[in-house]
């Protein structure tokens, strides 16, 4: 049962991967056809800057009126890889009421305004389908939201930002501090001129937002989620992470607390064991633990980014909302019925690994060690060494209140006899 | 909007999988209501063994008339957790005649009649699903079906099959020989009184023809597998492959040929260096590597068999396939437009490991070297090691037809030098 009017796809935005979309509808329209039941067209392409080349994209397709493209009432599909909010989210509502599905790459977007967007494709009865906002070619919004429907998720672990990855894996695997990593990752094209949205966390907070929505049935936003970058992880934490049998990792975590009365997203650079599946993930390749009750332990990995691997999370949108529009539906939309709310950081139960530089006198253990029980913490190894007069005490605790972590810190560094503290880490996946 | 009626479903089978679907079907229900947008109910569980005390199935729903449960007018989903070709096959086929979609965990039914089930699926406006049918709660039908829809998959590498994975992890950790880590498998429950299906490879190749089919766009039925178990591997063979910094995996593998004209799929055990991420796949956990064009290089990883793993994946179909029925539609089916031939396995381009036991004398390096030469095959490595006038040498080729390498196989084992072949191997995942 083909149909035979072509359906009609808009692009919005033609860079790294709104070019490499529109050349592989290009050369591969048959095989486009074959999978949705209908033949698709790229209709039009909206840019900025029209007068840059982009190889095997047709310039006659080429426009720089974005509203214009988006209100033609023969566009079935909008696919908008522009990213930021405006004029992406403006674009997208007006491609909805004007009939069209929206699929999208954009997860600042999708982060802040999940919600609103969801709400407005139901209204107009089409499809808002986002897989390539999180972790680029790696399937994970559709596996949680479908493959994993049935069972109960309960937690979500991932490395979901590149750049960072590749400047920490450069780090422990070179000695480097953070800055000569960051201007290799710079050099190699992963990271960009202004890494701040990278390196501090912003672009990590976005996805942790996006995925801990999905994973839980509930809303979250970006503003929801707890964000520390990497900037300021050092070697000497790298070194510290290595001794024991850790390495570096900016994680995202998404989780139920543990009376599942409410949900936590946080992203903050994190201990793992070299032993855990994430230690090995390398260079800017991404990987998404998931925790299910029924599924287990199921893992997620490839290139978290990149035009192609990108493009290739459009293009199964794409298929899969020209299929729904082929059969008069939609696919699933937003599930946010268990409306559970977002705990602030201090309530995630956590553990830290602390570094500090101490006097290297009789009774400084137990000094530290009652800062630690007098907030409740438990310490689980202390590790002493001394040299010159000075002395360094690693301290791991057991599983405690981040805020109670966090108070421990703050009380150790007024002691007289913490010269400083060296460093602070978290240790996860254990 | 939500529909007041329930969606019925009968589920077939109340084993190790099927309980746990009861059981969260039950305990879950409201959920799962949530997800669906319509009540879904438990109608009634065909056993063939009724007095069997199952904990948290609800006993009134059980039935040994597994053919008029599924002629019931009021069933809307089937749930097959049977296993075997009948009577699964009848019954899914009258459940369709009845207008009942379909959820099935049953490989080797699908990899064998998986064509003819996916038009009577067509030919009634039913669905027909079977994430569970391959590596349990790891989802890859649906990743491969639908989030890889709009690119060109080139490989799939995986390892499918946990009781082969778990009896080659403990030959490689513990040196054990393969009886006795078979003996290990059986008493921990992760091998069956008859392990045939899993240690001869016809579990894992069931897997690969499914798999084959979707990622490529064609039809592969297990008949079209090559299968090798892992009978024959021997310690000898792990400690070869340790030596050169691999170990030893059964592995599926379906490929596009070099000119891709036709695919190849096959299951055998093969040398994959410890580098390689399904190196690290311990115990009977299971990874598949998926390469395609646009995405590059995806990996999924999880408990691949199990109740409750396999649970997990046969209720995310369950709720798809609800979806479908509340919104009147059905999900993407078969697809198998490219029409590609399966190619045997002679064609299959390859590299072999090969531990010869040889004459310690001269001219044996050059004798056996002429019969690679004469077959086209080159060489990439030999290491030649004499004890007590014996000696071994280990060949490792380059890329050539398995039907070359083979070839060379039987020539060796003809020459007067050539005591014996003590290892053949294949080499993959470089």
């Amino acid at each position: 049962m083909m149909r035979t009017r072509p359906l009609k796809v808009a692009l919005l935005g033609c860079g790294v991967v709104g070019s490499e979309v529109a050349r592989i509808m290009t050369t591969h329209a048959d095989d486009l056809e074959a999978r949705i039941g209908a033949p698709v067209e790229l209709a039009g392409i909206a840019v900025r800057r029209p007068g840059r080349v982009r190889e095997g994209v047709p310039a006659e397709l080429i426009t720089t009126d974005a509203t214009e493209l988006v209100k033609r009432d023969d566009i079935d599909v909008v696919v908008e890889v522009i990213g930021g909010i405006e004029p992406a989210r403006t674009l997208i509502n007006t491609a909805f009421e004007h009939g069209a599905s929206v699929v999208s790459a954009n997860k600042a977007l999708l982060a802040e305004h999940g919600t609103a967007l969801h709400a407005a494709a139901v209204e107009h009865g089409v499809d808002l389908y986002y897989e390539a906002a999180v972790a680029g070619a790696i399937p994970l919004i559709r596996p949680l939201r479908e493959s994993l429907a049935g069972d109960k998720v309960d937690r979500v672990l991932g490395i979901v930002n590149g750049t960072t990855n590749f400047i920490l894996d450069r780090m422990d695997s070179s000695g480097a501090g953070y800055s000569e990593a960051l201007d290799e990752a710079t050099a190699l094209g992963y990271a960009e001129a202004d890494p701040t949205a990278d390196v501090e966390g912003f672009d990590a907070a976005a996805k942790a937002a996006i995925l801990a929505g999905i994973a839980f049935h509930t809303r979250v936003t970006i503003s929801d989620v707890h964000r520390e970058g990497i900037t300021e992880v050092t070697a000497a934490d790298i070194a510290s992470a290595r001794g024991m049998g850790c390495t570096v990792k900016l994680l995202a975590i998404c989780e139920r607390t543990p009376d599942g009365s409410a949900v936590t997203a946080r992203v903050h650079p994190a201990m793992i064991p070299l032993t855990h599946p994430l230690a090995s993930v390398r260079e800017a390749y991404n990987a998404v633990f998931v925790e299910a009750a029924a599924a287990g332990r199921l893992m997620f990995y490839g290139p978290g980014a990149g035009g192609a691997p990108t493009a290739s999370a459009v293009l199964g949108d794409l298929v899969a909302v020209c299929r729904n529009k082929v059969a008069g539906t939609t696919g699933p939309g937003e599930s946010a019925y268990t409306r559970l709310p977002v705990s602030p950081m201090g309530e995630v139960v956590t553990r830290y690994h602390i570094s500090l530089d101490v006097a290297d006198k009789p009774g400084v253990l137990a000094q530290v060690a009652l800062v630690f029980a007098e907030h409740g913490v438990s310490i689980d190894t202390v590790r002493q060494q001394g040299k010159d007069g000075d002395a360094s005490l690693v301290v791991v605790t057991h599983r405690a209140p981040d805020a109670a972590l966090s108070a421990v810190v703050e009380a150790l560094r007024s002691l007289d006899t913490v010269r400083g503290v060296a460093s602070i880490m978290r240790v996860e996946g254990e």
